[in-house]
């Protein structure tokens, strides 16, 4: 971050704007989804709008962070999320991610550890999914005839059964965009097992961890205590050592 | 802990009895649920009034314990659950996590290592969710005339099969506090999973550890030899150091 | 082990016998299971004899163990499993976990870590209970009219899709006896999923573990290193010291 | 490795080929589970001569392995997966993860850790098995009459739902040889879940374990100064130390 002062500059500054973007897109993404009538009055053509600018938004954001990185090629690598979610449209839903980052702030008042710090990204972001998973697929199901996912209480208990990876099977997508968007969802699943695993196991190994390390603080204390007396070792043998300069004695 | 001593003063004081108000309500709350018919008699009259009692008892220590307490914004955000099952009726059946405290006594007398006080309060929350989501998906189902959950062996099993994440799909809630219930219950399957995994990561990897450990130990004992050596040497030093406040040798 | 020298004598002597014993129930126990017709006849009347004489060797070595032991309180504690084989008929069938003791002899020869012989336990353990649990689920659903496992086939099935927590649903119990035998293989699932990652975790983290115990043992070789030093550094100064006991320079 | 150098020679040299091979097969396999239709003519044909072909190319380079082994119990035993997808016509589908190889280039090019290398062949594992189940499991449920698996659609979803145990069960296999491509993919399941959580338990952990690193290192410093100030003073001493060798001092 440090070695790309104008990307940092412009982050900084886009932060706020782009949050607000993605919130005004979640509502505009939403509202029509989960009420299918707005789409043909002036609430619809709005959301239409809102969806439009946030795209632009998203867009000119990319590019500007693409144009001044020093790393180009190093910043496309390590951002495909953020190019995938303004150049595919199916893609689309993925920007409310964008709404993690107000985590950012509650990690840097609470000075979290790695651990938590992952865990807390981990559950926002598994909340973010089954909410956006939820609307797109009831978006993507509303038309299918043999749908049994057909209101958004059903898409977000379906939502749930899926990243819990219980799969009850009482409610499952039938159409191909619903099944993608349901692929997702599962490896998403799989993925937050292992998030909350692994953060609750580092929990626990941290404090075996800082056994070991209380002992090899002790240690370290008893060495200082090695060098400190070979100073003074040192010191004595100087005070009675002859004088390599000074003339042999008579 | 000690930092609070008259918040200590009171916990110890309310532990017994709170934790028969639990027991008791787990009566009152379970008998309507299994036996319908008494909801109308004196028995199902009793049930409410030991209900009612059960939630000023909760009520009252929570407000003892945030009165007591010095750092109140701490107390609250420290005990949400503490709060919400006193707070929010449907979160009632909460309140049976209380019997948890019971696993305390056993912790106390066996002395045992972090992982294990972890596993066994996972296992022991997980029999209680297990057991009281049952009751409440019984009771949220109940009424519904598309129910498959129609007794509680059903609503046990179902419970069973949700909190390991099985999810047969051969019942499952239909009605929303039920899917509300549900969505708890998978959710602590996870949780469940997590702890179950890392405390037996856990036990693995201490083992592993001590090795590591008994490896140090050697290393703080050569240490002390260093050190013991290093003070024969200083005391042999001074020994032939001539006398710096003698005369000087004729 | 060693502190209970009469005990280990009984438990060295009786081992092959109960593994002998735990095969011979194997066969006497699937068989009826597999071919009902035979329950009438013959054969059917040897396994009936076989299983008796099972369960009376399973309790003499119960019995013999808990005498033999000194400390009995202990003994009845550490083994609930055993006593539980032998007291209650529906966990019988559990009995066939005496053939892990077979895996003894390959951990014996293989000489293994924890880790991979947590492992080799855990599958080990699981595919035992498997086919364990198909069969007694075989059993159990057998007399229902609305069973859905009609065949070994469909029991094997159920129990891999219950075991890893699965769970299509497209099988599943519809007797009390058939739901206690699929709960213990669902918890079970879980535990083994715990036994799994748990070791791969630790075979993962062994490596990272074993490079910090190659720096520990470069740390203990530089402390020799001093020590040697130091002890060279006391001798040359015991060379160069005034002999306290010799008469003062003239 | 370095132990082999005639087997390694070989490696090194059917590396491309064998790769090749694989990818031939693969198109080999697919194609005629894809579109039936061309089994009977002229494609249908290309398509059993390259299966016919790459079995034998696979054939010849294990025995060849074989033969150039000098411990050639020991590559029997350590290359169990590749005696089976060449003798077992069933397991032939699993000759594709040979393309797994694919991955070691990319590892060589990037130089990644064990824990990030184990991640990346899990990943990829995975995907291929997803891709190879379905297929399989196309082939084996075409036939059946009250299959539910009818497309390759289906079958890449239900093998979704599988390997991240999900497990709706709107779709599932009803042949014998449907439920053993089940059942592999269950395991694999179980596996991939183990390979993400221990990889990320393992990338938490190493943070944790570069912490103790650092200090270790520190302690390491700490010891080299020990050691130089105890050389400058075994030098001192030399220098006012009695020459043993020379005459005694009048």
């Amino acid at each position: 971050m440090e070695a790309e002062p104008a990307r940092s500059a412009w982050e900084r500054l886009s932060d706020a704007p782009l949050t607000i973007t993605a919130l005004a897109f979640l509502v505009a993404y939403a509202w029509p989804i989960l009420e299918p009538a707005i789409r043909s009055d002036a609430v619809g053509a709005a959301c239409s709008v809102v969806t439009w600018v946030a795209w632009v938004m998203f867009a000119v954001d990319y590019v500007a962070r693409l144009v001044l990185s020093r790393d180009r090629a190093g910043f496309v690598r390590g951002n495909v999320v953020d190019l995938v979610v303004v150049a595919v449209p199916i893609f689309r839903p993925l920007r409310l991610l964008r709404l993690l980052t107000v985590l950012k702030v509650i990690n840097r008042r609470a000075e979290l550890s790695l651990g938590n710090r992952v865990a807390i990204y981990g559950l926002g972001a598994a909340s973010l999914l089954v909410f956006v998973s939820a609307l797109a697929m009831l978006d993507a199901e509303r038309g299918a005839t043999t749908a049994n996912i057909r209101n958004f209480g059903d898409a977000l208990w379906w939502a749930l059964a899926t990243i819990t990876t219980t799969g009850y099977g009482d409610k499952y997508p039938v159409t191909t965009t619903g099944r993608f968007v349901a692929a997702g969802l599962m490896i998403a699943g799989m993925a937050l097992l292992a998030v909350v695993t692994a953060s609750f196991a580092n929990w626990l190994l941290s404090h075996l961890s800082s056994i070991d390390r209380a002992e090899q603080t002790e240690t370290r204390r008893d060495l200082e205590r090695v060098l400190s007396e070979l100073q003074q070792v040192r010191q004595r043998l100087a005070s009675i050592e002859p004088d390599e300069h000074a003339p042999p004695p008579p």
